[in-house]
């Protein structure tokens, strides 16, 4: 094997690697490089690169044998920078090994300080600090912490010897000890650890610092490391790097200090310097809480009616320093940087730098005043915001400091927050709500029945489904929070309650649903209003014009209709014309069509509908002018409008004169197994044409209708669940025919499309053949998701979290798409597609449109747009914006 | 546009054409061509091709601009070669005018004879025959049948006129009509088209022969070819040939006759002339059935106890010339010919010639008899053999001579014909045939708690379901005789009886099932029990020597086993684990294993089921000997293994002493949307990874018990519903652990391999991953059809057919796969599996593994075997060999 380079120095104002490299060096060891090589004063110190993490693993846990030579070599030049020796008991370096992944993982590795102390160099420490207390609690700490990470001991056995020495002295806090009383903890310590290993604590700092190297590169493959990185999509293969560092301190004293800061306020975005620190403190004690950390600026501190003095005011030339140092870091970095700092004995030390977390609205904030700022452009601006974390500002949310009391936890599957009172029921909760009453429906699940109730509401709880059942998918669609699948709870529709853990809850009391935690608050939360501020409209401005596909929403009412505009839809991608069957109006005729034996009969029953549906989409062209409309004809199961229970079927004959017997053995009938793959969708048109051709004559006169006063609308047909090319040309034929009929009749022309939705993998395989009939293709994905991986998502709640911790899939599917498998699908159809027609428009509807991850892929096969409920819009247009921009390099 | 050559002359011992052209000239014309260069007696003609056929419709009912000097030339080469002239008074040529596609498609398409008469050339004929009675009654036949076929009368209208001259004339019969008779009655037809159609019958040979033309081709496109075409898979492209040919007549006097012949027994294949004949008479006159045929033979007319003389003794010189035609035509053909023949006035004229339809017995028996004469090869004889009608001699059937009484019609799901009492109840059937009795069980559907229950019966009947419902499934598995989706009745278990069309059929009330028609009769039919004679046995042989593929059968019991064996499957493609667990003694280890909320419980349930499979398996592994077993771990979701209702979980409770309540509860919290789609497969065993480590140890300990006294078995284990390689390496991995565990324990290592089934779109597309942690694929084309083409089978019944019917399917495609869609999937996952491992074994299960074309298909992508029910092992063993044969050319 060619030798490597393991190590990379860094300090002293130069450095082996630099920023670029965190694949190599993690993200501190970079960073402390890049921040030597900018002279800002960096304890110096080197870094063992993560490939010796991956050689370790790869070689039953052993390193490269060139290994140990280079860390001496380093440790050599840091010894020289530091102008002390490791080991010496004179002039003790002392260091810090500290653990760094590419991608940050706080808290989920391991990291020891002060190593290098032993019962000789403690004393070096003691004479160079002038502190001999500060030398012996040093040591005890570095004692306690390397047995805890490198020995594996419990902690228990010191805390129990501390307590006992403080008991024995009657001490009550850790600052009454003296350095005696360290010291004789020290060798209490040490003892311990001869007794509990048998063998006693390692003395040599050689064998300290190799016992800390391997014990981080352990914690790569710790319990709490390995659920971090399956929850962050981190791959294991990455692996940790391992940097070793001069230690400074800030515990020498009140000209000593330590402390965290941010470029600007990480929770607002607010260009302020901002930060916390300690004076006579080590770092682990500003993250332990263990005392209360103080303001870094007067202002803050002001702010905040802190007592005391901020760093600005204790110690001004240090604050001079460090803004100075953070002025450089954010411009050199274009980014807002979270620092840590040590200062010794009133010298500044950096410590690390990283991009700083923040929240959706600081993202938001910053990268519009960085742009404005000229620190970076618009585009990059656009690329600086999570997209997903926008969907916190677009819903209400609940206050940050209000007290939640949860009943019970669910899926987030719709985002906000609501409060209102609690309803069983879908016709009371119109009725109380038509009473200006806000209502919460908690239901065991929901179905299309359920669709007027669900609108009725502030926000929806169910007991089963997931993030893709009725519930949820209508929910979102609407833009009611949703929580679902809250196993817990029990409803009792008889009491008019619910029970979840041991509590009942009675109908008309009131209760805070938050969707995007999941969780269902007693009494009512306080409400933060979403605001869409001028950050807002101006990054989507920017990412407007840096995005390629177009933006879509799914709408059904006139009234989403709006709202998709209003949040910047350039279509609708997706209308669903069953739900507007549910209406207590229409209902009766379309369950008179369903038990229709003959044609005539059929078309009777339909012609009762048409009114209605030119209607339907007469609001629905208004409300979209010049932009088009993709309506998707009648789809579900016919059963699904059909009373099921016997009792039901009794109800529905008194209130519409149908007979009974005859909607029970029809719904027997039609009652499917699988109704996911059943009688469904253009099968539906195949054996009753007069349902489409219903449908087509409403959208056409409709159209007509709308274009003799305003816009032409771009109406877009869509024949769903298709698998042969023959059923779209057969239907499609009839549509065309009815166009040209109504067109004669009004006198005018419309322009119109009709195309498919791919949502079978027979439909993708065949899409070369189908696009010969089709104007476009719209990607089902929900649907086709289910068929290609055989997986209903109204069942799969009860393994799919199973089968993503288990590692079997890496996300849930009905969120993102499955690229590798659903994806190919897509692509597959596309290319095939394309070849025959090259100017098929292909496109995506269904909840896959909202979800970020899947924008990108959509990007990546040239769809022309995506679709996605109304309030997901904003987020899809960023996506798209990030996904064009990623792709242009 | 190039000049074609459109017609085709034939006769006077020179063809244009032979035989091979078909494609071309039709069968008919083709096979009139090859007689004629044959120098056999065939009266001269020519025919007009095909292609003038698809340029007629492809041009908008146009000929070709050169048709008519074509046929012009065709005509006067006629007239030479006939000695007779078109049209002449005194010597004129009358021809027939007669379809014939590329295949056979009988009685479809329309027929004129005697065409050329008129008011001058019937004069003719008189004179030229000497008998103006056959001269006038030829007239009036060619008036009436041109009229019908070409002219699109009413033929009432003719038979009316007919009918009051008899009746004026007090004519008992025809025969009774005199010359003047017929011509009194040939002016009254003309004068009857006159005022029909408002101008005269043409009497312009020309003319005649045009209209005639037109006709043929025009009745390509009526609606009996249509039907018939869709129903034989026959390409409306093909378009049919016209063949216009010199009458000749058989009809004039008692030295004529007519008649058609095959060269062995269709019915039989016994090596011996076969065919009717009538003295004077027209062809038309056989088919009609006013006079009753004669034998041929002397032999046959003895054995039929006919009076009379056969054709050997009235006509012995032509009898003795049609057997040497018969003989050279069947060995020029090679295949046993059906021949149309006419004798004028002692003289044979050969009109047709074709490879006859046969029955199964007889295809069989011809083709063995036929290589045993070194008339065709081994592999010949196996090309000649219909796999699929093969079906018809394994299993009993229902004498032919049965007059049956229908009660009511269903699929025909299962083959074969069975007798006996009805019962509605498994267990019922269970006790009852404990006693002996032969029940058939009627049940609105069955479920796998029918199991036992159809086990016991002869045979089942489902109101509900489709051909790959459980019950079709299931009974073709075992081999029972099976009619579903009986849509007509209705089972009232109370009343304990069935109607169906206003019938009652009580329970204990005998009734046949015919499985291969789909109808159930009332009463005992008479049975024929299959004969497996030595040319079954005699061709199975050369079958195996020609085929590449193996065959194996799906069998889950020693006895299925066993019937695989002896129909001669090389091994188990599909061991079904999960009827195992519905025995009486298992179902309550297998419900307290699903209500079990532990893992310690589940497993104290699974050792109970343990023993029983260990069993299980050695059972079967004792029936296969050294031929491999690939067992399929447990699949189905488990609530198919709870009762549902209230009611059933207090029975259940009562028997087992499981709580009723956690029965309900675990039930409908295991209820789903879509089992299909739901939690089954490998799913259930990556949340539970419990139930298939036994399974996997009652493989390999009952394996190696085996192995201690017999042949070593070779297990395949296949891990169901895979649709990631993680899943498929995880289990594998448990499956390897436990087999080293047993074998260690035992002192004694079996050769076993893990593969996986290929059922959902992910794994196909995913196959070249999967592929690395499989020994094998097998192709679960059922539920691969499922999800490929979004078809619940359960539910597809409510519109297959009409799906099938208009054509959007071209077959059902849960009976032949489904090549465009489902079939490219399955090459997508062989290409990717092999590319990653170079001998993955491949072969496919379930239905389509004994459907003749869909093995086509598995050899055409190079599968390694096929595994069907073991009844048709037979067929696709065959089917392989043809396929194989095929495709070596």
């Amino acid at each position: 094997m060619a030798t490597k380079q393991w190590v990379y120095g860094f300090g002293g104002g130069e450095s082996a690697g630099d920023a670029s490299m965190k694949t190599l060096l993690g993200g501190k060891g970079a960073n402390l490089a890049e921040m030597a090589k900018l002279d800002l004063p960096v304890p110096p110190g080197f870094t063992i690169t993560t490939e010796v993490c991956t050689e370790f693993y790869e070689n039953n846990r052993n390193y490269p044998a060139d290994l140990s030579g280079q860390v001496d070599a380093a440790l050599a030049a840091l010894e020289k920078k530091a102008g002390k020796k490791f080991g010496d008991a004179s002039n003790p370096l002392l260091v810090s090994v500290r653990s760094g992944s590419r991608a940050s993982m706080p808290g989920m590795m391991d990291t020891v300080l002060n190593l290098g102390l032993n019962d000789d160099t403690v004393e070096g420490l003691a004479k160079l600090s002038g502190d001999a207390r500060f030398a012996y609690d040093s040591y005890r700490r570095f004692i306690q912490m390397y047995s805890d990470v490198v020995l594996e001991l419990e902690h228990g056995v010191f805390e129990e010897i501390l307590g006992t020495h403080k008991d024995t002295n009657d001490y009550k806090s850790d600052v009454e000890l003296t350095a005696d009383d360290w010291k004789q903890v020290v060798s209490e310590y040490k003892r311990a650890v001869q007794r509990e290993l048998g063998k006693p604590f390692p003395s040599d700092p050689k064998e300290q610092l190799w016992g800390a190297v391997g014990a981080v590169f352990a914690s790569w493959m710790n319990d709490r490391a390995i659920f971090y990185r399956k929850h962050n999509n981190i791959p294991e293969s990455w692996g940790t790097a391992v940097s070793v560092q001069a230690m400074v301190f800030g515990n020498m004293g009140d000209t000593s200090a330590t402390g965290v800061a941010f470029t600007r306020d990480p929770s607002t975005g607010a260009k302020k310097f901002y930060g916390e620190f300690l004076i006579n403190a080590q770092g682990e004690d500003v993250v332990a809480g263990i005392r209360t950390p103080k303001a870094l600026t007067k202002a803050s501190r002001l702010e905040m009616k802190e007592g005391g003095e901020s760093l600005e005011e204790a110690m001004p030339h240090v604050f001079a320093e460090l803004v100075a140092v953070y002025q450089k870091l954010e411009s050199h970095y274009r980014d807002m940087q979270d620092l840590e700092f040590t200062v010794e004995r009133g010298k500044l030390y950096m410590l690390q730098t990283r991009n700083g977390k923040r929240t959706a609205k600081a993202a938001l904030k910053i990268a519009v005043d960085m742009a404005a700022e000229k620190l970076i452009t618009q585009d990059e601006a656009v690329l600086r915001v999570d997209a997903a974390a926008l969907d916190q500002l677009l819903h209400p949310t609940i206050g940050a400091g209000y007290k939640r009391d949860i009943i019970c936890k669910g899926l987030p599957a719709s985002p906000g927050a609501a409060v209102g009172i609690v309803v069983f029921d879908s016709d009371e909760a119109e009725r109380l709500a038509a009473d200006r009453q806000k209502v919460i429906l908690v239901r065991e699940e929901t179905s299309p029945e359920d669709i007027h109730g669900m609108h009725a509401s502030q926000a929806i709880v169910t007991a089963r489904g997931g993030m893709t059942s009725h519930a949820a998918v209508v929910a979102r669609g609407m833009g009611r929070p949703c929580v679902s699948g809250a196993g817990d709870i029990r409803i009792d529709m008889k009491l008019g309650e619910f029970r979840a853990a041991g509590r009942v809850i009675k109908k008309g009391e009131t209760i805070t649903v938050d969707g995007s935690s999941g969780e269902v608050l007693f009494g009512a939360a306080d409400m933060v209003q979403p605001e869409l501020t001028g950050d807002f409209g101006t990054l989507m401005e920017w990412a407007d014009k840096a995005r390629r596909m177009k933006v879509r929403a799914n709408a059904e009412t006139p009234a989403d209709a709006a709202t998709a505009v209003k949040f910047g839809a350039e279509g609708i991608g997706l209308c669903r014309t069953e739900h507007m069957f549910f209406d207590a109006e229409r209902i009766a005729a379309v369950r008179e069509m369903i038990l229709a034996e003959k044609p005539a009969a059929r078309v009777a029953a339909l012609d009762k509908l048409f009114p209605h549906q030119r209607k339907d989409f007469l609001e629905i062209f208004q409300a979209m002018g010049a932009r088009p409309v993709t309506i998707r004809f009648l789809d579900p199961p016919l059963h699904e409008f059909l009373p099921h229970t016997e009792e039901d079927c009794e109800d529905v004959a008194k209130a519409t004169g149908l007979d009974a017997k005859a909607l029970l053995a029809r719904a027997k009938e039609l009652a499917e197994s699988n109704p996911m793959l059943g009688f469904r969708g253009c099968r539906l048109a195949i054996v009753y044409p007069e349902i489409y051709d219903m449908q087509a004559r409403a959208v056409f006169e409709a159209a007509c209708d709308v274009a003799e006063t305003g816009d032409a609308p771009i109406p877009e047909i869509m024949i769903p669940f298709v698998i042969t090319r023959k059923e779209l040309e057969t239907l499609r034929a009839r549509v065309d025919a009815i166009a040209a009929e109504v067109f004669a009749k009004r006198g005018r022309r419309i322009e119109y499309l009709v195309g498919t939705m791919i949502e079978l993998p027979r439909a993708a395989l065949m899409a070369g053949d189908i696009a010969g009939s089709a104007d476009f293709f719209s990607f089902g994905t929900n649907d086709l998701t289910q068929t290609t991986m055989g997986l209903s998502r109204d069942d799969a709640g009860k393994f799919l979290g199973a089968y993503v911790d288990k590692g079997m899939l890496e996300r849930d599917p009905f969120v993102t798409i499955d690229v590798e498998g659903v994806g190919e699908m897509i692509k597959i159809a596309s290319e095939r597609g394309r070849k025959t027609r090259g100017d098929l428009k292909l496109g995506i509807c269904g909840e896959h449109g909202g979800d970020p991850a899947s924008v990108t892929f959509c990007e990546s096969v040239g769809l022309d747009y995506v679709s996605c409920s109304p309030f997901r819009v904003p987020i899809a247009r960023l996506a798209a914006a990030q996904a064009a921009l990623a792709k242009r390099g």
